[in-house]
């Protein structure tokens, strides 16, 4: 139930090419409160409901908690949520043991990639490729809970 | 997935006797907008998250959405809900018809009996027991949401 990651920009659309599988998401918040936010998403054709605790002081790591829903409910919840529902698709790249996700965002939001790597603890060591970006883990603005209420193209 | 119900005060707590069934409810909320409200229960040994909308103008209907989850993963969630925990214990009282769900709150609440009736419409006839006080229906006060960031005691 605790979830530690890492987060890096990425500025070569082309990177998506070596992506293994890729999905659409669309996500939108219920709440956007630091201490616990409370997200809507579907991932293609699933729905989920997910909430999240206040990151550490670091923001690497922080409590969540995901249960799987019908897509047609998720519909419903989104209809309801704060702001504006982000549009991305979602690349997986492995590379060496882990694997990054590349989100590529789209509307609003186009323009930015961020890629995500999922860690089993904080100081743990991984592979970097030469195509990742600037970090920004701890970075409020990358929250997608942020990017929500203030579109990339507004900033 | 709408949720249609009407809220009366009770100032006896004696009727508790009429109860052919009861347990104990608590609960708190990662979200109290009024828009999207995402609440954590456990009602005896079960847990649940529940999402309300918005209510509409006579404070009677609202969309509603629940999922039950396990116990342990219900109590994780209420350590980062918003401010007091509600404490209630929830006596069933059928009249006529209809079943009343009275909440006898304690703690912080101590002293604040609610008895809710739900209806399949909002026109819907009902019997209306002696023991009925004050209708509450649409009086924020009387909003869980609100009673958890203001608890009785305070008013």
């Amino acid at each position: 139930m605790i979830e530690i990651e890492r987060k890096f920009l990425i500025d070569n659309t082309n990177i998506t090419k070596l992506a293994t599988n890729q999905y659409l998401i669309k996500q939108g918040y219920l709440s956007s409160v630091a201490e616990r936010t409370v997200r809507i998403r579907t991932k293609d054709d699933k729905g989920y409901i997910t909430v999240k605790g206040k990151s550490n002081e670091s923001g690497t790591s922080r409590m969540e908690w995901e249960k799987e829903i019908p897509f047609e409910e998720a519909l419903k919840l989104l209809s309801i949520c704060e702001d504006y529902i982000i549009d991305k698709t979602r690349y997986l790249i492995p590379h060496g043991k882990h694997c990054f996700e590349i989100d590529v965002f789209h509307g609003a939001n186009e323009g930015l990639l961020i890629a995500e790597i999922e860690l089993s603890a904080e100081d743990e060591v991984f592979e970097k490729p030469i195509w990742l970006g600037e970090e920004v883990t701890g970075d409020n603005r990358y929250y997608n809970s942020f990017i929500a209420k203030k579109p990339f193209k507004n900033w």
